[in-house]
């Protein structure tokens, strides 16, 4: 491809560089840098979007905060004007793991597919404008490819490199069994590019290996080269693991405000910049002036974090719901006052119990070990009064509110 | 599948163990062993054939003497009622590779793999009775594979299993590149006894890998399990290397009576069990008398060498032609005359010229060296005199005979 930089006007020159550095903000990786440079000029010069990827997993459907790191990435090209080019992996989905040793890969029906690909949709317009969304289901043009196709695909790759994938290198080298098939996985997310002729393809980075193969088949079918951007893997609210359901670490898109706002404040401090970059829709500017306040010290932390947790829930709640979690927030956390609503728990137990077995019984704590450590370290409070006592009876008639750490409330009501 | 042989009456299984010493005799591999007696029983219980497959590779028609192995012991099993599957591999020949990289695997048009399999056809009936033989193009089935039959297959094998094939593992290891396509052909070679239900495919030692492809595919796809039957590869006149074309040591099915006669006789002493053994249309018995004989001393080897050459020659010609070359043999290299026939060559070069260089002008000889030492070892000579010395000067316009080595003869005509 052509230098097509040489051929802009200044004004379009500055429209490609401010393009560019909103796609790069918060990239791990721009593979490479200045084709994606050239493909926006290309864009400008033609007045045709560029095409921008992301393929999917049709078997987890269950969006999270993490999830939008690179959905508010594709927002920012759409926000451009650029098309956004959903591709729903069902070929994959419909046959499953033909050896049946995966529970990952479970063969789902079309019906599965499609109930997936429709909560997919649900959760993404929370971030994207859907109706400007190409949507594309792989088994279209993956099942009808032939032995011919697939060896003429097949050719453009070695094992060697194949082996190279982290994973598979991992498996190959302890001796795990690598099926043949799998291999075909990459091969297939690549061709998938080949087809739709996408201009970028978007990624975590650990999706590194599956993104450079639409490259490499683009190449090996003569077409124009798409573009990788690399994005980074959020940690969750415990600052470390990566987000997941699965690690109970996560802000789900549909959590409640008071929850989304509560778990956002309760990450920590040096994930603040991380979040707002990645994970919000403020303009490049905004962005970076408030990573500047906060550098110089003109921002608190705990004002910082609130900031965010407010933009947060504001992207997924109206602001009168948004204003109602703050406050919340601020009545208990900061007041040490009790929440506006608590769950009411029916007892039908003892009248006076151990505070110890209160707690494991209510299911606040999952063992007596578990709730004398959260009483020593102060984390449990009656009537919002810190229990010091680990052998402390429990009056239940008294209809006590527990609290254990910042945020679970209970109110015993005897029956 | 369940143990036959106890179903069967004493006669059937002495039936069962003499088609079992036949097939097995000269094979350097039956795997395994005990289920082809099996699949014997079961033919004569049910009073119906096996089907033997032999895969070709629509590329190479041209055989010699070297390829009959494998067709003679078809012919064993032709001769005991079986059938045999004959498997042109077009689906690949029409592919060819499509990196381009190999010459090997040029690509073939339809005609090209069609007179390929002509010449087969012609050059096989040789030894087959042709018209019991059954004939596929592989292309029938594998074209119509789609990436989902493909996963499925592929999901049968793992990559480790594939890099332990020789010649896979010794590119592998010294980093040379396998492209993926590369693994297609043993599974390809393999799912053709999936379609075919072969009970027995045959091949040579170096076949190994492919042929125990088709066992684990089948049994992959529920079908019964085919046996492989492993032949050695024969060593050509020079008796070390693997006969082939490109050595120049080999006996092509289409050579003369005369040259097919003696370049048997020209074969190591050690070699002749092994020829008799492989190549010949012999019965077991015949074999086992000729083994015998040889051993005890009651057969001299240049009479076995004769006897093997003899029965040789009578495959591919009549009798009356292999009495001839018998004859023009003994003529030549046993009572030291000239043959009948001896080609003339027209000399229009010096009169008077030193015995090497008229060697090496005649093309008799590559180099002068390899002149000189011909006449040092004693292997040339004018009008039947053996020349001792190096640096004789011939007299062509004495019409001299030159003769190199046991078959070369010229007679010099000068103009």
């Amino acid at each position: 491809m052509k230098n097509l930089l040489e051929e802009l006007s200044s004004e379009q020159l500055v429209e490609v560089e401010r393009q560019f550095k909103i796609y790069s903000n918060g990239a791990n990786d721009i593979i490479p840098e200045n084709e994606l440079k050239n493909k926006i000029a290309r864009s400008l010069l033609k007045n045709s979007p560029l095409k921008i990827k992301l393929g999917l997993d049709p078997s987890a459907p269950d969006v999270h905060i993490g999830h939008t790191v690179v959905l508010n990435k594709l927002k920012q090209f759409q926000e451009n004007g650029h098309i956004i080019q959903l591709i729903i992996g069902d070929f994959t989905g419909k046959i499953g793991d033909p050896t049946g040793k995966s529970s990952v890969r479970k063969q789902l029906t079309n019906e599965e597919v499609q109930n997936n690909a429709k909560t997919y949709f649900e959760q993404f317009s929370k971030v994207l404008d859907m109706e400007k969304v190409e949507l594309y289901y792989n088994s279209k043009w993956l099942s009808k490819l032939n032995l011919e196709d697939i060896i003429r695909i097949s050719s453009s790759i070695t094992v060697a490199r194949l082996l190279e994938r982290n994973d598979f290198s991992e498996r190959y080298s302890t001796g795990k069994p690598i099926s043949l098939h799998e291999f075909f996985y990459p091969l297939m997310q690549g061709y998938d590019s080949v087809e739709l002729e996408s201009d970028v393809e978007l990624g975590g980075t650990d999706q590194h290996f599956n993104v450079l193969m639409g490259r490499q088949l683009q190449e090996h079918f003569g077409k124009e080269k798409q573009i990788v951007i690399l994005l980074p893997l959020l940690e969750g609210l415990d600052g470390v693991e990566k987000m997941s359901k699965s690690k109970n670490n996560y802000i789900g898109v549909d959590d409640n405000p008071i929850d989304m706002y509560g778990k956002t404040m309760s990450i920590p401090d040096e994930l603040i910049v991380k979040y707002i970059t990645l994970i919000t829709d403020l303009s490049l500017i905004e962005k970076n002036e408030f990573k500047e306040e906060l550098e110089i010290g003109n921002l608190h932390p705990k004002e910082a974090k609130m900031f965010l947790a407010r933009t947060i829930v504001r992207m997924y709640h109206d602001e009168q719901e948004t204003e109602k979690a703050e406050e919340s927030f601020k009545a208990v956390f900061q007041k040490r006052t009790l929440p506006n609503e608590i769950p009411v728990v029916k007892w039908q137990g003892e009248k006076v119990i151990p505070i110890i077995e209160l707690l494991v019984e209510l299911k606040l704590l999952k063992s007596k070990t578990e709730a004398r450590k959260m009483i020593q370290n102060g984390g449990v409070r009656i009537n919002t009064e810190k229990v010091n006592d680990t052998h402390l009876q429990v009056k239940t008639f008294d209809e006590p509110i527990i609290q254990v750490g910042k945020r679970k409330f209970i109110k015993l009501k005897p029956e």
